[in-house]
């Protein structure tokens, strides 16, 4: 029952979060494609934070199949990932609206950075709590790897927004893609979660 | 469970959706009749967009009704599905602050479009993981013809728009009142449901 | 479960009605409390429209504990609600903003008097397709009594704005306030359904 | 069931509140680090305000496991103690934009007292309609010592910005911190009620 609220709460912020991105593309006062053409980095930019919300909360949604027990700590673990990804849409905003200016870049590479962190962070939390954690934590603890491969990811995007933005962007959209690849022990976890 | 979690997931982003859609009519400067009057296509595209995102919650609703098993396929063609009617509000706004100029029009029924194919790609994903879908699952098939009916509405908005906008209007809206008349396909299976 | 889902979307869009009716007031760019003392219309709006949502919530949840068997009626009778209640927001900020003028008072009672009637719409389509709505059903049918004083006072409101808004503003409260008063009728309805 | 909507509305509306902060951060106009820094202020009482919100957000979790039944008296108390919290955003942009004004400040105090005390409001109206409350409703009485310490600490915080905002600013995180010690008769009662 514990479980239930925390994940209605989270739902509702992520579900939030992930909407009002789209206040941020303001609307723009000319009736002509190129009005709409103009403000690209600021839809490419929904885009890829669309796509980073969209995985975390998938990625929560699995997470939080492993918690038996709720404990404060994993109150707490989970309120400081919402707080980072509620940074989310601010980061988005600015660095759409600034072109991908390299300290944009490198404001919303932190912010992902300190939302991978942030997960990390609630998922030592929720093993701790919950030590049998089954196959599926075991599956999702293998996805450390991607983790991983996504901090290199955003240094190499930190950098490169110094040289050229438009790298930048690619490979910050190459780090969600390889979120995208279905992994298959979360899959098999899943399957035989709802089999049995 | 994991299906009540999309669920909830879903009715969040729509009701976000539905609702922010009023923050994009700013509240007129002057306190006359002929201020707020002035805002008319504003609201005009406000009725619109609420009326087609109530009915993708419904028909959603129906359609999550058929899914026992809740995939990965099934978690990112919902997301994809999300992310084209969260540019909702932002095409209703840019459509009602230019008075239906057309390329507004154009963007709107390109963004419904997008919705509508978004659907049909949740839809066959849903299928193809619940091959039993009962008598809902084989209503809501059915309800394929409207949405070629739609598309057909949407294209002829689109070229009625460089001609007169007005037309266009009146297109979109009969394309979401088809969508008012009740399926008795749909209603018998949920009946149905309902009883047994 | 279909039930379910109704009250979780209605829950959210009355959630977010509620809560984003506090970004019409806008943070005054002085820092002295006169700054925040010459919103005051503003407050004032936005309390009142606080109660009258709470109000519909309150009701609302009252109203589907009556609910065995949703139909498509329902959920459009519901969504038509919602949709005059979506423009609470706009309405309180007009008046707010405009210092209760006769027009936006008229608007705002207008919009009160079509979400009341649209309550009531709700009311006889879940009546039709629930004929044994027990106790609670009959409680909440003889609210009508407090509808029907509701629409005076409205309707005496929009008169008096054009003598003296401050009289509107009076009326307007009185009216959420006879609303608070508890319906021993329901009380005891509640308290039945709960016990047994 | 009753309960479960109650629980519903208060995440819905906490969750938003919480969400929509973010949107008082104005995204800068220029992309340099210096345009970010100059928000420090709005920055820091943003965190704030999310720390305070999620604690309330905790606590009314905790509080609400001790309640059986649910009466008119606790969805109204409930209903004003979300009225209080949902001025957090104004008062939390207000303060932020003007750089911890003394004004500012005593109006951000004032807020949280008040949210505060609806708090206890609720506590008291729950008590009264579930007088066996339990381990839990017990060790959350004992949290009456922590609201205490919370008073005096925002009059002492409102009495410092009128020498140095900086002090009220420390204060009130302070606040913030010293509901985040872990109380070890809620844990042991929480802990209980999972396992029994």
């Amino acid at each position: 029952m514990n479980k239930a609220r925390l994940e209605a709460f989270s739902d509702g912020v992520l579900a939030i979060i992930i909407t009002i991105m789209v206040l941020e593309i303001k609307v723009p006062h000319g009736a002509e494609w190129s009005d709409l053409l103009k403000q690209y980095p600021v839809f490419f930019s929904y885009i890829l934070s669309f796509m980073y919300v969209g995985i975390y909360w998938c990625n929560h949604h699995h997470l939080l199949h492993t918690v038996k027990r709720v404990t404060s700590g994993i109150m707490w673990a989970n309120m400081h990932l919402l707080f980072w990804l509620s940074l989310v849409p601010f980061v988005t905003g600015w660095m759409g609206e600034n072109h991908f200016a390299p300290h944009t870049v490198t404001a919303y590479a932190l912010v992902m950075i300190l939302c991978g962190s942030a997960f990390s962070v609630l998922q030592i939390a929720i093993k701790k709590a919950n030590p049998n954690e089954g196959r599926l934590g075991l599956a999702l603890a293998k996805l450390r790897t991607k983790a991983y491969i996504s901090v290199v990811g955003y240094l190499i995007a930190i950098a490169l927004a110094f040289v050229n933005t438009f790298f930048s962007g690619v490979i910050l959209l190459l780090v969600a893609v390889i979120w995208f690849i279905p992994s298959k022990a979360v899959e098999q976890a899943l399957e035989e979660e709802q089999q049995g």
